[in-house]
């Protein structure tokens, strides 16, 4: 490490003893990736406490070539933010820098620093009767600059989009510590590339996000959650068009659910019972939301809208929530599917999309193919169909030994299923990103153009490699 | 030109007689730039029949070191289509490759070829009930590859938002003459760099748009169109507020007019008569629209939303119209401005953008400081106050030689808009793009670090500099 020693003075020196650790209880508990499949080494853990410092720190790694991995709060699905093990990266946590600047309602609009956490955005724009569309598990530790980094999704993406929709403005720092600074918004702009959404995105391998300003719109001011019974989902596709058409954009999610998930979750929380009476292949949660202008109306027609789909024989049964008790309840079911699904043993998930028309035809397909190809195991289908993105998982054989499985069949089956995502014109990642996770396949997989395109900008703006090296390209 | 003969004679076996020509009939129309501002010379105007051929082209202009300027409708207002003098350049025109391969109402997509006009992607969606939601003055002539090209604005931005925000799939020609293919939509895909927002309004410079997949919405069932008089700028963006707290999504435009521009008008077009009886310092244009899901309630909606308006003292008179005529001659008179005008003499047009919460003091700053600084000239700012974008016209004072004053006062009042503009924060190109006709503003008032990103970009993935060279950067 000593060739490392001028360099961890200097920026000790620069960050102050806040700023800087090498401290092995401080920094090991950041060396882990959130799914646990990934633990790194680093040189130090930086923190620094403004834009500057950021600056002034990647300006000194530049000028001792010290590789940088930027981290938010660390719950990514794809070890973007796991350093590598040579132990000669530094870690860069922007969790200090986390002030909200400035939230103004009438502007429909938040800025602030990157290590904000996203429940804590949620909080402070309710307190001003506004709302950020965008919510996931992860809410209580995921950053806004991690947000920015791996263009997050969740569950309002079939409404409001994902990050990239609702970031109006950017700040982040690049390779050689110049500052990138778009931070007012401004709705029309047209003088050259769309610098903003090329880093969001880029996994910290193009620039550090340091900062943002972000789309509020008025808060959910009624909300009513449907769960229906459908016999396939081809039938629950035409149910998302018949939605939409009705309900236009006050349809915010739209959820499939099979059986099989279903049993699962209700054998898993015993406080649980089936929204439904019957038995069916399908389930569909539809999540409506409507701002005070259209809240009067919004029970109505969402009722309107299911009597429809009744009429056009799209639902089995159906049922809709009389409060946000139910409404919630209902949510749990959907959101307890991952957790019954540990219960059962060693699994592995991808997370994908392919065209919304074609996602019916795909899982029907693919599902038995893999549970055919993989005796014993058991493939399920289950998410957002409205976007088209699924997480599909194959859960192994009951009894096998689970390193044995995730070393040598796990492997397999993630190749294969990448294989046929993208044989259907899919994307191998929907809404997790590639970090470290897949970045083989995606090498592997991606359309050669494109990423002979992706390694040109990386070499152009970072030509050194210092910006989280062995991520994403 | 002997250098060129053998490139030349490859292109001819490779596009055939209907794919090249140097006949100067047909090629002289497409040497000047929409506006008149710019004429250049081309080496032979290419016409090619498919992605295939362009990319063959691209790849035999590679290895002749050819440039190529390509071309849609020729209606850009920056000259980002017109050849340099030198007559070396090759003049790559889309327009032949007009083909709608799909319209898909129920996906919401239509599939086009690059010279698809605008006015023919519209009605081909109109026949399936559907909606194109991207209008603007050159819809007859504009094509679907230059409005990518450029990011296009136009008069729906508010709702709808630029070019950018309506591609959902994109092919394009790179630099070496590889394919970037990407036409499949998928909602959610995380595969790296935003590959795609990033040839989105790089005006060629980066590769050539081939084809995309577009956005369609279902056509507007009922249309609103109000006008009202209202005593400053400042209460116009409290009413905007006001118009979309109460009316969300349904607000479609909102276009600011200062009473002499109404004056001038209704000068100029005998037919016409003021909406309202009385004296107004500014007048509002505000579109409303629904679709089938919505058109019950819009009027219902729009009365509300307007005495709301006079409650809150929002307005001095209003006005809605009663029909689509009465509607039209409404709109009439907003689109009769740049007429109106260009009958008062000489006149330099400025597209800018600032933050729309800062557009009333802009301009009630700037206009009154230009027509100080220059005296005679009569300063003048209207247009879509919605997305914080206004035509900032300045003209010359009564009887000056125009040669002269484009060549002196012309040149330094754009130079200053432009400062002042930069100063407040907001953008010297706000839907127009930069061309040829701002590339040198844009050097000296760009944000260093965005200019080095881009050079850096472009540097990348156009290496020897042979798309579109001497454009935006």
């Amino acid at each position: 490490m000593s060739q490392f020693r001028a360099f961890l003075e200097e920026a000790a020196d620069l960050l102050g003893p806040q700023g800087l650790t090498t401290d092995p209880d401080l920094v090991e508990p950041w060396l882990t990736d959130w799914r646990g499949r990934f633990t790194g080494r680093a040189l130090a853990l930086a923190s620094p406490a403004d834009t500057g410092q950021v600056s002034a720190l990647v300006k000194l790694c530049a000028s001792h070539g010290v590789a940088i991995v930027p981290q938010g709060g660390n719950s990514g699905m794809s070890a973007g933010a796991t350093p590598d093990t040579s132990g000669e990266q530094l870690l860069l946590s922007l969790r200090r820098m986390n002030r909200i600047r400035d939230v103004d309602a009438e502007a429909g609009r938040a800025t602030c620093e990157a290590g904000v956490v996203l429940q804590t955005l949620h909080e402070a724009a309710e307190a001003e009767g506004m709302r950020f569309a965008l919510t996931l598990g992860g809410k209580g530790s995921a950053t806004v600059g991690g947000l920015i980094s791996t263009n997050a999704g969740g569950t309002q993406v079939l409404r409001h989009g994902s990050m990239r929709a609702l970031v109006l403005g950017l700040e982040a720092v690049l390779a050689d510590g110049s500052v990138f600074s778009m931070l007012t918004p401004l709705k029309k702009d047209n003088r050259g590339f769309d610098l903003k959404q090329l880093l969001i995105g880029s996994e910290g391998t193009l620039g550090i996000v340091t900062a943002a300003t972000l789309a509020l719109i008025p808060a959910v001011a009624e909300r009513v959650v449907c769960w229906a019974g459908v016999p396939s989902l081809e039938v629950a596709r035409r149910l998302l068009h018949h939605c939409e058409g009705a309900l236009g954009n006050a349809v915010e999610g739209f959820e499939v659910i099979p059986a099989s998930c279903l049993r699962d979750v209700l054998g898993h929380l015993p406080d649980t019972r089936a929204p439904l009476a019957g038995e069916h292949a399908w389930h569909v949660l539809i999540e409506t939301v409507a701002d005070e202008t259209g809240a009067a109306h919004l029970r109505d027609q969402v009722e309107a809208m299911m009597a429809g789909a009744f009429e056009a024989d799209l639902v089995e049964d159906a049922v809709l929530s009389a409060s946000e008790t139910q409404a919630e309840a209902l949510w749990l079911l959907r959101e307890s599917i991952s957790p019954a699904e540990k219960a059962k043993g060693p699994a592995v998930q991808h997370d994908i999309s392919v065209p919304v028309e074609k996602m019916p035809g795909f899982i029907d397909t693919c599902v038995p193919l893999l549970e055919r190809e993989w005796p014993g195991t058991e493939a399920l289908a289950f998410g957002h169909l409205g976007d088209g993105n699924v997480h599909f998982h194959v859960i192994a054989p009951r009894g096998v030994d689970a390193d044995v499985w995730y070393a040598g069949d796990a492997h397999a089956i993630s190749a294969r299923v990448h294989d046929l995502v993208t044989e259907w014109g899919g994307s191998i990642s929907a809404e997790h990103g590639i970090g470290q996770l897949k970045r083989d396949e995606l090498a592997r997989l991606g359309d050669p153009t494109a990423l002979a395109m992706m390694r040109a900008v990386k070499q152009a703006l970072d030509p050194r490699g210092l910006l989280n090296p062995g991520k994403l390209i």
